[in-house]
């Protein structure tokens, strides 16, 4: 492990970085010049002055978006900053570029005062075609969203949320077929009840799901709780209907679905015991998942998947955002709706031809996965 | 013309844009994708939030900068708003690529309020190694600038202003050994006194230039004068010391340098004609030049000089900020001082082994103009 971290610092010491922005143009002649500098670019200026919309056609505007953090929850390791997140910045942008052929470019904005962030993202972000929020805590990233979406006329997307509630989905899709259940009669935990944890929520009732049970830090989320934000409360409202209170041991029993999106072991073995005939363990906690895959195997469960490539049914974003953005920016799209959502998480269960137990979503690298997904985004208004 | 116009128009549509952002390291394994995005992107981001200068070392910070605007003075084109200045910034950040190697990121901020503006760029300057301020009117520049200069720890540099200062001082060093004339005796007349007309009063004077002359759309420049903003008002008490009142025709007797950062055709070959033996004309308005290089000569300008490709002597700012910004990323500086700039004018004039009246600067395409541009920057504290 130790090995591991050195070779990675060295890999990002050796690059500087992982990004590079490059020309698409030629520049090497006067006329070169003279086009795409003083003084044929007044040309297309004067176009986009005229009609705000024609940077689609002159600009990269149209195939280019922001990755924009705060650094307040940088992947499991918190709060460190704004710059100290722009590693995960510059790595989501290569992502971006390499499986959705999306240009990318990381901001990292210093203030985690949510309108004095906000307003900073409404100032610069008429140059990008989209927006995509990482790695912001909860619940400022749900305020955040909410006032960019309503503020900006590009897509906003806060992969965290999304992203991941939209492969959890297309994982469960394919998970619930190889068990032989239904998504109306399955029992759902989630522990988690941060970005993700409440993303998911919401995406699996809007698709259908009728008995989701959240927890946090501090116990099951039920309505009239304490301690609950404003959004933990909206959520109470339409979870956990039968108001239980406590923690994981007083509701697993019976169990069909857990999904972590929260902390390393805290889903034991005997907690899967319990759970109902053919478990299905979405341990999603990175890198160390809410329980180990093969303690959850021996435990009993049918289905494991984890956040970890070197176990089968990894649920990665990664499967999501290039996609989510190469759609909506191809079609023009203003918004992310929740019916792309969940078209996008059909179209990625049906990439798997057979599902089984060892494969219900489709590899990282497996070819054509963000064309499907863009084009389920693209043909929500076509269905 | 109308041809001309057309063909660059469908040259921006075909590429849509200039820029691609594209990554550095390989993303082809699984091992890749631990290394470059989770668990391994864990690692730069730890050592970052530790010691934020290490950004240097693991990220794209330090060969990246920002290209932005508020649109309020793009090109000739006047105040067309932030999104219709995007061609111009992405074709500045092409340059700086192709001539310098620095990597450039156009951001468009949708504010004029000088304040609002600052504010922005301040948040989200953290991710890059420098702030490249572009087509931003004055006298809001200086303020802008003054405010970020003091307000970050990263080069900010308005090349409007001290671009084209540097060049035009190159431009004049060598034009001075044609003629045989000495920086201490001559007479200097600029017309236009915006952002690269104070620039380049500022910068001559820093250099040895004893006699300068300004006029602005009112008319010549004198202390005490009336509308004047703060920015002229401290020019005046350096310059113009006879307070000569008028207009160009009363102070144009006697020019050795007429220097035109204003508009067409304003200088008249009668004009030429009364100023000192071998007059030396930069008119540097884009792209009609205060004086055609044509009529200039006729009347007797022995030295002309124009922002155009298409005549001896282009005063281009290529020439210098890439160079400049090159140097001060690599040398990891924290300011762009007047040194650097002077520095800098000087390495551009030696670069042309004999100066004469059609060969005072360096071609734009010609070689190792960035690298000496740098070095020039890079050597200021080892002088």
């Amino acid at each position: 492990m130790r090995d591991f971290k050195k070779k990675v610092l060295e890999a990002h010491k050796k690059y500087k970085g992982k990004l590079e922005v490059i020309s698409k143009v030629p520049l090497n002649t006067k006329q070169d010049m003279s086009f795409y500098y003083t003084p044929g670019v007044a040309e297309p200026c004067i176009k986009i002055a005229k009609n705000q919309d024609l940077a689609y056609q002159y600009t990269s505007k149209g195939h280019t978006i922001a990755v924009v953090t705060d650094g307040s929850a940088v992947l499991g390791l918190g709060n460190i900053g704004a710059l100290a997140g722009l590693p995960v910045m510059e790595g989501k942008c290569v992502l971006f570029k390499k499986f959705g052929g999306v240009d990318a470019v990381p901001i990292c904005i210093n203030t985690q005062n949510v309108d004095e962030f906000v307003d900073c993202v409404k100032k610069m972000a008429s140059s990008f075609g989209g927006i995509n929020l990482e790695d912001i805590s909860a619940p400022r990233c749900f305020e955040i969203e909410e006032k960019l979406i309503r503020n900006l006329d590009i897509p906003v997307f806060h992969d965290d949320q999304h992203g991941t509630a939209i492969v959890c989905l297309a994982g469960l899709i394919n998970a619930l077929k190889v068990v032989g259940k239904n998504k109306k009669n399955v029992k759902v935990v989630i522990s988690g009840a941060g970005a993700a944890g409440i993303a998911i929520s919401k995406l699996l009732l809007k698709y259908g799901f009728r008995n989701i049970i959240l927890q946090d830090s501090r116990g099951l989320i039920y309505e009239g709780r304490g301690n609950l934000n404003e959004y933990k409360k909206k959520i109470a409202k339409v979870t956990n209907r039968k108001k239980i209170h406590g923690h994981l041991e007083d509701v697993i029993e019976g169990t069909d679905i857990f999904i972590g999106v929260s902390k390393p072991n805290i889903l034991k073995k005997r907690m899967v015991k319990r759970m109902s005939k053919n478990p299905i363990i979405f341990a999603m906690s990175n890198p160390d998942p809410e329980i180990h895959p093969k303690d959850a195997k021996s435990a009993g469960a049918k289905i494991i998947a984890t956040g970890r490539s070197d176990y089968p049914n990894q649920i990665n974003n990664v499967l999501v955002f290039p996609g989510i953005f190469k759609g909506a920016l191809e079609a023009r799209f203003d918004h992310i709706t929740d019916k792309m959502k969940i078209s996008s998480a059909e179209a990625l269960a049906r990439l798997v031809k057979k599902p089984s137990a060892n494969k219900i979503i489709p590899g990282v690298f497996e070819k054509g996965v963000s064309v499907a997904v863009a084009n389920a985004v693209k043909n929500v208004f076509a269905q």
